[in-house]
């Protein structure tokens, strides 16, 4: 009997995770059922929600996640052996899925579609979860303006990057806010932000005053806390924010205190709304339909920091927590 | 020639505003021209908004504000002499107003209706601004559904007494949050709010807990900062906020800090909308039509703290800004 390999909670996170925290695990893989495929992750993605979820988490429990894996064996009718799919089965390298009993929305696997050529990663990044993320984030929370100024947080990262080049392709003027100068370099020169400032050597007030000074209309906060008090105090009238993240604070062991925005939020109209991309959960396919052809046109840049080998899925976690990723974050199995 | 009375700014406000910063001034009276009225204060209205409108704010410059005026000389079609006008005209008892010109919403006057007996001060209450703010910025902004927990900060305020009354009614059950126990006492008792609790003396986050397991599904939020964090972070998915006001920092002279709170709006995709009422300036009557019956039947009940002599405008702005005030405070000229 072969087994599958997992990557276990030995210890609750406190502030930020460490290596320590995860134990390499392994399991005996079942004979498969009826119903039932067997799976082998090609790619983990690791991602800042696996940080928040909190509720997920517990000692002894297989760390969560999404990967792309291939059908290896199935005995379940529409999941050809050899078709590759995404699921959220967390950090495990074989899985036997019970696709007839799967009733949640993520746990049913979905299989990847025909990529054209791109490669399979993408799945999990501009192509997935993420790509959908600030497709939809950013179009339907805030109707974004040709023209209009927007803001975009962690704009280096997997869904801020994407965001803001959708942003850019809908005639809006786009600024980026990242946390290094090879990311501020990356989104203005490759990306085609048309400013970007590091956070940490820029007063995010004045720099906004400077290139915005009629205010900012839309912002897509990946971070919250003090950058994003600075942005909100310079939006302009009515202007829309779409939560999708709240990194700054994720491993923060106190609580976190930032300026207070609601005097601003008041004086200016402003409408905040957080989102999950579940919202959209039967819509992604719109999403790709878009994002795909942006791609191969060379309209849409996209960037994939890739760790080697799946013992080290929890050093490409903190890494990435860390902010050490440009684009979206994967480890090759 | 007869003169008017005024507060004019002497010095900007720095933290709590001082009764050294205004001096009551003076001013010739004009004789009236075509197209003017001449009206007499009856009551000034003192505000949170006159503290936080800075652009209002000069030293030389008459303090900004809302008053009910009686007109007692008309040389304008539409506003005959004896009835009443409210006007933002600023702390002044005696004043000029060109109707022909005036092009603004808010300088134009507004005849106050038949009030059917109830007092004329509500003008500037239930019946005027405060009244249509709670109205619309519940009803418009948060849509209460019958059944549903609904908070309210600066419960015993001015707007807040409306807004949660109005929930009562609307079949919400109402927590409030005030900052004594004698304006705790008085939305309970009186206003009949199923909850309410003094935030100086509360631990908040554990007090909602206690009386809301579920969550929250409304807020309504007249002060901002601490408060809101702790109620925030105790919200149901998919729960509304109106940010109304955000008196706790309205006398910070330092940036106001508070907890972080971006990660609630992301994992229960909170949406947090501020407004300012002259959003819905073509529709107060509205709010009126609703209002008034309610008062009249006893479902909808009002406060004012009314302080005696426009000598005193000031103090009562101070007193208000302090919390002194159950309901509504306004000053007898």
């Amino acid at each position: 009997m072969s087994k599958a390999r997992k990557f276990v909670i030995t210890r609750l996170f406190k502030g930020e995770p460490k290596v320590s925290d995860f134990k390499l695990d392994s399991e005996d893989i079942p004979v498969l059922q009826d119903g039932q495929i067997l799976c082998e992750a090609e790619f983990i993605s690791v991602d800042p929600y696996q940080r928040a979820y909190t509720e997920g988490h517990g000692v002894g429990r297989t760390m969560i996640g999404s990967q792309v894996a291939r059908i290896v064996e199935s005995r379940a009718d529409g999941y050809p052996a050899g078709r590759y799919v995404v699921g959220a089965w967390g950090w495990r390298d074989r899985t036997v899925v019970d696709v007839a009993n799967a009733d949640k929305d993520f746990l049913l696997p979905i299989l990847v579609p025909d990529l054209g050529g791109l490669p399979l990663s993408l799945s999990l990044g501009v192509l997935g979860m993420p790509g959908a993320t600030a497709y939809f984030g950013l179009l339907d929370i805030c109707d974004p303006k040709p023209g209009e100024v927007v803001v975009v947080s962690g704009a280096a990262g997997a869904v801020g990057s994407i965001a803001g080049q959708i942003a850019r392709i809908k005639g809006c003027r786009v600024i980026g806010i990242a946390g290094s100068d090879v990311k501020v370099k990356w989104v203005k020169e490759d990306l085609g932000f048309d400013q970007a400032f590091n956070y940490k050597t820029v007063n995010l007030d004045k720099a906004l005053k400077e290139v915005a000074p009629d205010g900012v209309d839309v912002y897509f906060d990946n971070v919250g806390g003090e950058q994003s008090s600075a942005v909100i105090a310079n939006m302009r009238h009515r202007g829309r924010i779409a939560v999708c993240g709240c990194i700054s604070v994720y491993n923060e062991s106190q609580v976190a205190v930032a300026p207070v925005i609601q005097m601003h939020v008041v004086s200016r109209e402003l409408r905040m709304e957080g989102f999950v991309v579940a919202r959209w959960s039967g819509r992604w396919d719109e999403a790709f339909r878009e994002l795909g052809p942006w791609i191969r046109e060379g309209r849409l840049k996209y960037r994939e920091t890739v760790t080697d080998g799946f013992v080290n899925t929890p050093q490409a976690f903190i890494g990435m927590l860390r902010g050490e990723n440009l684009g979206k974050a994967v480890v090759k199995v």
